[in-house]
């Protein structure tokens, strides 16, 4: 019987344990308050956004939303971000990215404070993940695959893993994770050649391209567990991932299902990265 | 016939094409001057100063060493690290490590500027490995291994890499290097189930773990290219790389060889930094 590794029963485990940690900070009179960074009216930033303040608002965390016009200049939200960074009010700050194409994207990550990085969007976040640090925050969405893992007793240690996908939200990252976890990271990407024996190879396979069920029965065997990271949409205009879920389901020993795997616990994740940015902030505040 | 992928014809290459950039650095006036930092008296850190002096002094590029006493505190250090950030005339800095136990060493590391830092010691410079980018430097020993690939005409696009090894210096930043030039990485390490097996499975295998011989022919088949980044002692105390040369030279396609394989590279590498960050600065300058 294949396993399927839903994402709701991660994301109310999270909520769990950031529910009593919010109830005390609450007692040492903080509210968590997370800053939500938005330039122009992009669809899939606005379905985020709300996702993002429904998702707080039931937890007890605080939302704030900054909206720039999609046409305003760099030095608007750099100034904004700078603003975000001085305000002692706000523990944490996610900004939709990608950011309209006549902004140095780059520079605006840079410009936020670490303490307040709940994605890694900044060189220095992506450093710590890079160097192992014990500090700073990693991507939301690498993050949450390692969650899934965790909570479905999915074991790292000494496992052959397959990361396809070179992305600084999700592949890279995560291998760094994965083999702080001592798992033998393989990192696959579109040039890989025979990218189906790669796959077959690994113990965990993580597909994180972006292209709609790309990955067929060929790319798996029995007894591997699969992360399908993807968020996409079929012919038919329906949510799906990278992985052609009904193909490859039956082959495998566990699977994460699109929509309902790996995107319903990435919010929890931001939530709990928020909540970590306020507890820090009382102590060295 | 198995080829012997000497470092000598690789840094002479890279001297030859530094030659050319120094005359016209000196042209304009400037001649490249590099900062060796070193606390206290090690053996390594001595025997590598001399080296890259002499190096230094060949090419036309000029040293001048800071000592602080192996005592030393950290304000002292990092003081250090502070003038030379601020001295215009000095273009380069290389940081002997570890430094000592007293010391934290990350912080010194990550106090020096990124335009000087031409062995990637800071966070900052290791993100700009892990992120891609275009500034910044690599680490040396990481950036030689590059150098001798490329040098020996070694095609890296869809070819199997298995990186043994996860430092900062060479494992994790080699791996991500590889990864732009589109190889499919392996990174492996000191808990990957059957070692010997991950590394049949590549086209390149390199070892960077610092244990003497410890890769005999079991970790390898005919067509092989091995690169051996160890810079080890054997029983009899000869220098020698991670790999039982003797028994693997025979079986593989190529390997470097230890002494005289990618260590006789490093320096030069070193070099090319250090006139990098002189061009640099007379142009930001």
């Amino acid at each position: 019987m294949t396993q399927e590794l839903t994402g709701k029963e991660v994301a109310d485990k999270i909520h769990e344990g950031l529910r009593a940690r919010i109830a005390a900070l609450a007692e040492a009179g903080v509210v968590p308050r997370l800053a939500l960074v938005r330039m122009g009216e992009r669809p899939d930033d606005l379905s985020y956004e709300r996702t993002a303040i429904k998702r707080a608002d039931a937890l007890g965390i605080e939302t704030v939303t900054c909206v720039l016009d999609g046409s305003a200049a760099q030095a608007d939200i750099e100034g904004l971000i700078e603003s975000i960074n001085q305000d002692a009010s706000l523990h944490a700050c996610l900004l939709f990215r990608p950011l309209p194409s006549h902004i140095d994207e780059q520079a605006v990550c840079d410009a936020l404070s670490p303490d307040k990085d709940i994605d890694a969007v900044s060189l220095l976040s992506l450093a710590g993940v890079f160097t192992d640090a014990d500090s700073g925050f990693a991507p939301c969405t690498a993050a949450a695959c390692r969650e899934v893992l965790d909570f479905y007793g999915i074991a790292l240690e000494g496992k052959k893993v397959a990361v396809v996908g070179r992305s600084l939200v999700v592949g890279k990252p995560l291998a760094m994770m994965l083999l702080r976890r001592n798992a033998t990271v393989t990192l696959c990407h579109s040039r890989t050649a025979d990218l189906p024996a790669v796959c077959q190879d690994a113990d965990i396979v993580v597909c994180a391209t972006g292209r709609a069920k790309a990955f067929g029965k060929a790319y798996f065997k029995a007894g591997q567990v699969v992360l399908d990271v993807g968020i996409n949409f079929d012919e038919e205009g329906r949510l799906c991932g990278d992985v052609d879920f009904e193909a490859v389901a039956p082959l495998v020993a566990a699977i994460t299902p699109v929509p309902r795997g790996i995107g319903a616990v990435t919010t929890s994740v931001l939530m709990a990265h928020a909540v970590a940015a306020a507890e820090l902030a009382g102590k060295t505040g």
